[in-house]
């Protein structure tokens, strides 16, 4: 009988789409480039992505198989961004996972980060654990707890509730949402935004709280130009405004 | 003037009182390992683990001072685990941050993953940003995030509220709290227990959730023993015992 293969989930560099990328070796221990050269099979969000990091894999840890020779499955577009925990029809991630009976080990990979955080793959990794394959996240940048660390929130009680509505009005209920369970009870709450619209989010963020709450922005984490600004609402009217259109960025707010 | 120096937040290996030490590139980017090497000034939970930190990383990339040079100051006991992001009397974390002022590069560090997170230091993040001190977080493993994600659980949506009662009656009603807010709203819940009580809090999860919740526990992340399970309650009850106590272990619960 052959033993299953193993789901590995390999996190990615916070590079995605920006001008400069970061040398791999900085933000991903050896122990991730390895596993990831070893791979042949691979479960992707998006299979170009995908070749590109492997091509920067194969200039640290020379690739098991050449990149054409690599097996790529892609998350139908459905469970892309807005999540597959839901239901989400006509998806049956066992066929993705069926090389893993044939006793491949296979990668579950996103565009940036930690797969299956704010990012598509729960459903793959729950149906591995259904079809008793094992399941081994390997260490990267999670942009989410860098931010978090980073903000001087409270990282005893956190929440992460993935994008705030887009409609001014209900974008604004829901920031006052987050900030009453953010005061109430000391959770620390984290959103994040699609780059482009960063600039609204915080914007919003500012006019909305109360002057006392605690307002932290990262933005472009692990990059050259990494920054993150932790302070009173209050100071962020007083203060010089801050540029994050265009980086991925990660808002938390807290007392 | 003198230019004010930078706090790092440097993540450790996950391997702190394990028997058999993880090999730290295999956990570490070398950016981090780099960027720990060159520091020579820390705030630690705990200074002789940051020595036998250093002398690990010390073996990868020399560091810039012998270890003897090196300038740890502790965080006060009253900050440690139970968290500092309340009030803690007589504790100024500005005193712990004062080379900055005159330079030096500070590295924040913890006994074991990303400091700040479900550990102290928070306290001393604050401070920094409202001394105006640039913050920079490092890359490394964060373990409940790594759980998160090889649980299969919501990776959109999601809270950790740290340890849970200790008494098993107001254990169980906190655990039924959770798992009423982890089924209406969807929101996964991440909770973590001192590795010699895991056997007991992961008997009391069987216990007291409902059979259809699912409910995941990976302990040993990054270790060679690592393992993550995932299940329904039902799966938990009706499967072999799962060996938690000794090793970190990370509990999530979900729908």
């Amino acid at each position: 009988m052959t033993t299953a293969g193993t789901l590995y989930l390999v996190p990615g560099p916070l590079d995605f789409g920006c001008a400069e990328p970061v040398p791999l070796a900085e933000v991903l221990p050896m122990g991730t480039i390895r596993t990831a050269a070893r791979l042949t099979h691979w479960i992707a969000e998006n299979a170009k992505t995908t070749r590109a990091y492997l091509k920067r894999v194969d200039a640290i840890a020379p690739l098991a198989l050449p990149l054409q020779a690599q097996q790529i499955a892609e998350l139908p577009h459905a469970v892309h961004k807005k999540g597959d925990h839901g239901k989400t029809p006509a998806f049956d991630p066992r066929t993705l996972l069926a090389p893993a009976l044939m006793g491949h080990d296979i990668g579950l990979i996103s565009e940036a980060g930690m797969p299956a955080i704010a990012d598509p793959g729960s459903s793959v990794v729950r149906a591995a654990h259904d079809m008793g394959l094992p399941v081994v996240p390997l260490v990267g940048p999670v942009s989410l707890l860098l931010a978090l660390a980073a903000s001087g929130l409270n990282g005893q009680n956190f929440a992460f509730s993935g994008y705030l509505p887009q409609d001014a009005a209900a974008r604004a209920t829901a920031i006052k949402q987050l900030e009453t369970l953010a005061l109430k009870s000391g959770q620390a709450q984290i959103v994040i935004e699609t780059p482009y619209r960063n600039a609204a989010l915080l914007a919003a963020l500012i006019e909305v709280l109360h002057p006392n709450t605690r307002l932290a922005v990262s933005s472009g984490l692990t990059l050259p130009q990494a920054r993150t600004r932790s302070q009173s609402v209050k100071a962020w009217r007083e203060g010089e405004a801050c540029e994050v259109g265009g980086l991925p960025a990660v808002f938390a707010i807290g007392r």
